[in-house]
């Protein structure tokens, strides 16, 4: 089993951190050719600047890196764990069902082979990233990300604001989380905060019309190729635990879950056969294989419940329906809600993070910003207040569907009601009439809330609404959701976001036409288009032919006028 | 030759206007299968209203009308022109381009066959919608579009400001236009303001690299089929004459075109041999053909063509190039902004409406609102006035590439400086990042300035910047843009317009599939999707698999309630 990424002309570097000059924060750097110009007669070759491009794509891009699936990534943060001194590494795993599974030797040939002993804090430490951030210690992780987010664009002399120390402050504050749990030490260190890079999620995972394990990691691998920034597996089919195993041994980027689907598997599918305890054993399971945050419905109230019922399409998030369906079965508050502390004892022993799930979200334009949507946000705002109390590290899940002009009320209360916490959106879809092109309708909304201050968008495919999606659909969801993320840090004016931009623009107008396809977000479709239009040679393409094209056009006055 | 446009479950409806009781006006029902309930153990059926699409494929749709492509459309307005006693057929067409293309016996097999003559407005006479709505007289075209933008939705007991009245203020006063030359009967009316829906533009057209008639016929009723409101034939090859009588005849949208191109092809593409007296007998040519409105790149002037120096991607604007090269070649005045008035005496004798071009666009997120960009948008504020004047109908185009936080400014100075003249954008695309995805990019920034207020939408293929859109982009396209311009509509709030995703939604909700799917803005493709996610029979989709589904649950728990 290997994967390989490429990307054409790219060369993959590293730059050293100062702080923590052992740290290599991994990019892409795009190699330009030069531009050619005629000055009175004379041509003139001037060189165009590496243009240095985030990189998702781990060490499956670098080709000095031999990765075999069977082994998993390099362990790159493990050393950086350990040296703390806050984490103890386990005599073996804690949850009963993770016993259970690795003493049943029917799984032995779906097993990964090198599975290594789990991490916790050890009694009376913490090891969360929030942790050290209020103790005003800047982590390797924080100068990771915070050279990676500025895309090197000081060398372009671009000033920027985003520092380790920034980067401390905004995990300090709970404005942004930089996902880490110890038990995934393979992950590059990111962010999600709205003063970073609005990032993109995407969702992989089999379901009961079932995909194998190689589906999922190769899934997971092409994810991360055409951008993705984290990666929830949202399996709910069989051999969830070891598929889970596979994927985060793999995958160098964050990896999220909703344990509550694997603890309702554990029940055989019966929502009122749930348990605290099924369930917090399946937190553990997960903390200890690497999983670095989990989406928790905890905000779905026994009393809140009922508002739904006024709804167009009710209630469309899977983890709401399931919660709520347990809330009226048992006539109770929910476990979740009710060990919302215990759960939070849990996850920082790992610096697994949260993110609090919209189980009220509205499914359709005519349930957006209701009032079944309001309350539960109103409880995840008092929510992460607890969980910050508790030094775990959260943001907040929202919409779904909304229409245009009601998406700055959704934001502008979140940041309110949230206190700042990061925004983690489910598009939002602005229309509901085209389902096979809601990954467009979402993106839509996407780009809209992401300018406006979310931090991190749940990418949709076009498959949404309509079946699960394959390979081809992850990738026009990812790169879709990419230019939804891009508009929004160019409208936010991150710093460099716009250097990308540029060049790429100004590689068009000079006909570099190879320039133009490597600074692409997708660089092979570009391609595959542009052969398909028959372009035969020079500065041309066959939009307007070889005698109609404005760009030439507008070279030959530049000329003229020069000449003048 | 024949065209057959089918949407399944669809029935082709006529309504009949009020003023104008002869009228028929155009629309799509879809009539929806019953929802099925239980209450206290008794199965409840619930009928559920027939909803109305705004319906753009003409003729092409309705089973009684069978459509020779070589015969052309019906005249469905040549009765309302010929009585309101402003016109006269002429005993021949008028441009010696025309005369000449006649007479040439080689060209006869790519001749349209049953050519009509050309109607004019008698001497001393005006026949513009313009003209007709300043006197205070509500013509059957004005009904036609009040009946057409209300999509029936009274019998839903929505209201609506949306009357003839309303239609005839909005013309008189400039800030709509009802594109509606007396030599194009077979358009059905259509209104592009932004207090009404927001209308889709899609281009076709054949460059030198070829397409045949056939396809651009074909290319055109495609258009129709999804959604387009308007057609524009950006044709640079050969027989551009010929192939625009095909796509007149059969075209029941308006048609858009940029005269400058044939002109250009005239004297052979040498921008230098341009002169007025080639472009004014272009203009009459096209006029006495059919063309709706035409893209006039007069917003240009000498003195201004300098501000695109400064810019990374100079002028993108075929028109603007050409005009600008013009310009500096003979150091003048453009001759269009000089013979605007010779141009709007012209077009009013026809009916035919200006789109002010923006040749000056940007063509980069760094050219966005810069000083050429404005200066030219000064000058078009300038020139709609003097259209006005001449009762000629007019809007202005806009950009092009623009960042998020930028689409703002464009469309509040765009209403300032134009007073009121709708705004007919491209796009814009948010960012430059991703050819192949342009349909993409430019749906974001459209969205938002469809909110915003601007009138119609100018399509982007994926292809753009790559290659030439086949009929699969311009699918895509259009369907991208009906998106856009939907979500606009659902932001403004425009009668009626939610109507359409709350009967997809409760569809959706109820696993009425078929209804959701005759719904969609292509339901052929969401049905193409749903069947390869391998769906076996009832409630629930591939997404969750059959234990998984949020929405059934949603519906259990709303039993359980009403149990409890």
């Amino acid at each position: 089993m290997n994967q390989r990424i490429k990307f054409s002309r790219s060369e993959k570097v590293y730059m050293p951190g100062t702080l923590f000059p052992e740290i290599r924060v991994a990019m892409r750097k795009v190699k330009q050719v030069p531009s050619t110009t005629f000055e009175n007669g004379e041509k003139v070759i001037t060189p165009n600047p590496d243009v240095y491009i985030y990189d998702t794509s781990g060490p499956f891009s670098d080709p000095n890196i031999e990765v075999d699936l069977k082994k998993g990534l390099p362990r790159l943060r493990e050393e950086w764990i350990v040296k703390r001194g806050d984490v103890e590494q386990l005599p073996e795993i804690t949850s009963e069902y993770g016993r259970m599974r690795r003493d049943d030797h029917s799984l032995d040939h779906l097993r990964f082979e090198h599975i290594a002993l789990p991490y916790r804090a050890k009694a009376g430490k913490c090891c969360t990233q929030m942790y050290y951030a209020k103790q005003g210690i800047i982590t390797p992780e924080m100068e990771y990300v915070a050279i990676r987010e500025n895309m090197n664009c000081r060398e372009l002399g671009i000033e920027t604001y985003i520092t380790p120390e920034f980067v401390r402050q905004e995990i300090a504050e709970g404005r942004a989380v930089l996902p880490a749990n110890i038990n995934h030490p393979e992950a590059e260190p990111m962010i999600i905060g709205r003063n970073f890079l609005v990032k993109i999620n995407t969702n992989i995972g089999n379901s009961a019309t079932t995909s194998s394990i190689d589906e999922e990691v190769e899934k997971a691998v092409w994810s991360c190729k055409w951008g993705g920034d984290t990666l929830m597996d949202l399996s709910t089919g069989e051999n969830i635990h070891e598929t889970r195993e596979w994927i985060v041994r793999n995958c160098p980027v964050p990896v999220g879950t909703v344990p509550i689907y694997q603890a309702l598997e554990k029940v055989n599918g019966k929502v009122e056969d749930l348990t605290w305890e099924i369930y917090r054993d399946t937190l553990i399971e997960q903390c200890e294989q690497g999983v670095d945050y989990f989406t928790i419905h905890a905000g779905i109230r026994r009393h809140n419940v009922h508002l739904a019922d006024k709804r167009l399409c009710g209630i469309v998030s899977r983890g709401g329906s399931i919660m709520s369906k347990w809330c009226l079965v048992h006539d109770r508050e929910s476990f979740l809600y009710e060990h919302f502390d215990d759960i939070c004892d849990i996850l920082a022993q790992y610096d697994v993070a949260i993110s609090l799930g919209d189980g009220l979200r509205p499914g359709c334009i005519q349930d957006a910003n209701d009032e079944a949507q309001f309350a539960e946000l109103d409880t995840m705002g008092e929510l992460v207040v607890r969980a910050w109390a508790k030094n775990v590290q959260a943001f907040i899940e929202g919409p779904g569907h909304v229409p245009l002009h009601k998406i700055k009320e959704n934001m502008e209360r979140q940041i309110e009601k949230c206190h700042n916490a990061p925004f983690y959106t489910l598009g939002p879809l602005v229309t509901d009439i085209a389902p096979g092109y809601d990954h467009i309708t979402s993106a839509i909304g996407a780009a809209q809330i992401g300018w406006l201050g979310t931090a991190m968008l749940c990418y949709v495919t076009p498959k949404e609404h309509l079946a699960l999606p394959d390979k081809e659909d992850v990738r026009v969801g990812v790169v879709t959701y990419k230019i939804a993320a891009h508009a929004a840090d160019l409208a936010k004016g991150h710093p460099g976001a716009q250097v990308r931009d540029n060049a790429l623009s100004k590689a068009r107008y000079e006909f570099r036409w190879k320039d133009q396809f490597d600074l692409s977000l997708d660089s092979e479709r570009a391609q595959t288009y542009f052969r398909a239009g028959r372009h035969l040679d020079g500065e041309y393409c066959t939009m307007c032919g070889p005698n109609f094209c404005a760009m030439r056009l507008s070279h030959d006055l530049k000329k003229k006028e020069q000449k003048d």
